[in-house]
């Protein structure tokens, strides 16, 4: 016997949800539930008869368990800073959101094979803290990393501020702990380097946005805290220049470059006068900015040598018209404050229309030519604003309304502005979501993106391991249909 | 109509592969087939009606088509150079192998991306030296390079020397060229570094061993060619000592630490003993060796600071005996053939058990310890050879044959000391099989490894991906029942 639809909200199922997840572990009020039924921007609206938070791998497994039987959908979510919609149920309300923040145990730090074992419920910061406290460094940086959780990074591969050296999320996990479709745990906690025994797993449930698994778990990879940290903001004329600088520094020592972050001047000046106490620290504006930072595990002064060697001669040929050096760590706050905050400065200045998009780095420059051309014929006044990780050749290529334009007849033509900025990033063999992943927002383009054979396997495989299709349902894979 | 097994065999499936695969693609006769039954540890042997050569992946694609219709099993090769007959088919007679060597183009080099698009059958070496001719480095290093093709160090996610630093050949591919079982390419040959659209295929066809898809095509990271390297062998106590230095090359600079190899004594005395030209490049033996190599883009004699700066501590502190610094290439390339050979010397000594085994860094003394023990409990004489990629907890743990006894009686009591030394180091959390692969050698550990759950989602993908099974078949995955 399977349960039918109506007795997924009657009291023995409630009831029954409630004693395997304990006090305060399920919540059932409009109240209660409506943090976790809107997504961060603003953008999608779910319903959900309730909202689990098991505190332990067990209680997920059992809660599982119980949806899978009564076939009730199931949307894990983690910090609820999606960009994409991904964490967000549909409005037929038979959804059950799991969130992980009762799971938010640092299980363990090993100081030889520097590892950290953790619950998938730990937010980012706070897995950076026990990193630090332990005198080591986890090597992921994202602006939601207050919010943001280790479930969360894992479920969408999240990439940030440091893959230029470290990698994305997928790089940092030695292990993985997840409850599938059918309440099984899968216990893949190995803290390995090196283990070719079956197919990549791990690999496979990193980045499947919560449509396979609930990672409840995991073993990160950690480094050697940097004893020198050097951090520059640059005036550059625009990306041509910025990757130029970016091969300067690659030549002269790739491994000490930990981020390399571009920011177009309108975005920049966005910050600047919507973000309380976010001034810029050079003379005057400029057309676009880089903020480079260099890390060693040395200490000594060899690293600011080779900051001042880079940049003096990039100021010499003109590559670079201003430059400051972060001074202390306060200022070094200061200048990431300009950085982290162009996603919030955005919002406030009304809606935009989010393009995070990678393609290779040589075609970068083109890429942002030919995208700021087409978005201005599109839209009279539209405001130009991209950012991004340009080291990995990832550009968040944003679009903030005109201003004092109607913000919802903007957001409106959010498909059409993304089609026309897309069909240029796949002219030049790129990737429509660089780090942000597909979520609800962007399905419809995986057909003509990843279809064929491509969008075959993905579903093979989504069939064989969810066969009733009540993980994260709607994400990532389009419809059949 | 599907074909039956005895349509295999006709005429008309021998000519429609012929004009497939064109002049000197298909080999049917047995002298000229005999060199891809037989694995290069002469361990397995198998049986096939033919070898076909494709020439390109279209060639590549009709075969395994034609394959899937008549249902014949395909058995993927690259060099032949599996440890674990991963390669080598059942002795039915019934597969068609299918080797890359004619697919041996280095399809183009990007400068600015540092990547290399490739074909799958170009061995590791010639990409190796097309990297290095573009000014660049292709970071992945393992003994059997000259043979070893890109798509078999992919399939089987291969490690080796520069781990440590770089990754396993996983950590390498952005993008991947793949015929799958139907006989449809799956194109994900993008040079991304960040691309976050739906489920990670390349991941998970990296490492699953042929059973999914053979590759075809990759392109892969590139790394700037270092402009210092510096090469030392030292003599330490054992694996204790070895770690501890370790731990001194990484406090002090982590990312300057290119390989870190051990050798034990005895495995060291082989090759001295065994391998011409070969000698041991210090004043006596010791229990054992750690051979270690930095490498920085950098130039300058920073570099050789840092290794007589930790060299001379570890000397005065007891933790090294003895050292020698690589004075030229030529003596750098005598230290590395010193470890390259122990596979050569080891077969040169008699048959030998072979355990690829990892554990957490950690624990790796202790696991020499107790696996050297159990092994010479177990068969008196037994020569207990281990070497390996400590640096990332990788340790081949040999076993050569008693000296005069008979191999063959030897090598019948393999899987009871493989069986010996994988409990320790699974009572350890490790991996029995660290870099090797499971092939068919050690699918029958796969149940009580990764049994349950693991197991039960592999066969789900494996089904879902290869529904009739032709895809290497009996490897990695053992047969249920």
């Amino acid at each position: 016997m399977t349960g039918s639809s109506s007795a997924a909200f009657s009291d023995t199922l409630i009831n029954a949800l409630k004693s395997i997840l304990g006090p305060g572990g399920l919540l059932t009020q409009d109240t209660d539930t409506a943090p976790y039924l809107t997504d961060w921007r603003g953008m999608f609206h779910g319903k959900a008869f309730a909202v689990a938070r098991p505190a332990s791998t067990e209680a997920c497994a059992k809660t599982v368990k119980l949806c899978a039987w009564h076939k009730i959908p199931v949307v894990p979510q983690g910090g609820n800073t999606s960009m994409v919609g991904g964490a967000t149920p549909d409005d037929s309300g038979r959804a059950l959101v799991i969130v992980m923040s009762r799971m938010n145990r640092v299980r363990d730090i090993d100081r030889i094979d520097n590892t950290m074992s953790i619950d998938a419920g730990v937010t980012l910061k706070a897995a950076q803290d026990a990193a630090l406290d332990a005198g080591l460094m986890l090597p992921l940086s994202i602006s939601s990393e207050g919010s943001a959780d280790i479930g969360g990074i894992l479920a969408t591969n999240a990439g940030g501020n440091n893959t230029v050296r470290y990698g994305n999320a997928r790089e940092l996990a030695l292990g993985l702990e997840a409850v599938l479709p059918d309440g099984r745990i899968l216990n893949l906690m190995r803290r390995l380097r090196k283990d070719n025994t079956g197919y990549a797993l791990r690999q496979l449930f990193i980045g499947s946005e919560g449509t396979l698994a609930i990672i409840t778990g995991a073993i990160l990879q950690l480094q050697p805290k940097p004893k020198s940290i050097e951090t520059a903001l640059c005036a550059v004329a625009d990306a041509r220049a910025a990757l130029e600088l970016f091969a300067a520094f690659r030549n002269a020592e790739p491994s000490a470059i930990q981020a390399f972050e571009f920011m177009s001047g309108l975005s920049m000046q966005l910050v600047n006068t919507l973000i309380p106490d976010a001034p810029l620290p050079l003379a005057e504006p400029s057309p676009a900015y880089v903020l480079v930072e260099l890390a060693s595990p040395r200490g000594g002064d060899t690293l600011r040598g080779l900051m001042e060697e880079v940049l003096g001669k990039a100021l010499e040929d003109g590559l670079v018209s201003d430059a400051v050096l972060a001074e202390s760590e306060a200022q070094r706050q200061a200048f990431w404050k300009l950085r982290e905050e162009h996603s919030e400065a955005q919002k406030r200045a009304g809606t935009s229309v989010k393009n995070d998009v990678s393609v290779p780095l040589s075609a970068i420059p083109e890429f942002i030519d030919r995208a700021t051309t087409a978005c201005k014929k599109l839209i009279a006044g539209i405001r130009v604003a991209p950012f991004g990780h340009i080291g990995d050749g990832n550009i968040h290529f944003n679009l903030v309304q005109p201003e004092g334009a109607d913000g919802a007849a903007f957001l409106a033509c959010d498909h059409e502005i993304m089609d026309a900025v897309t069909a240029i990033v796949r002219d030049l063999g790129g990737s429509f979501s660089a780090e942000h992943g597909v979520g609800q927002l962007k399905t419809y383009m995986m057909p003509a993106w990843r279809g064929g054979a491509e969008l075959d396997v993905m579903r093979h495989i989504k069939t064989a391991i969810d066969p009733e299709g009540i993980m994260n349902p709607g994400k990532m894979l389009p419809e059949v249909g």
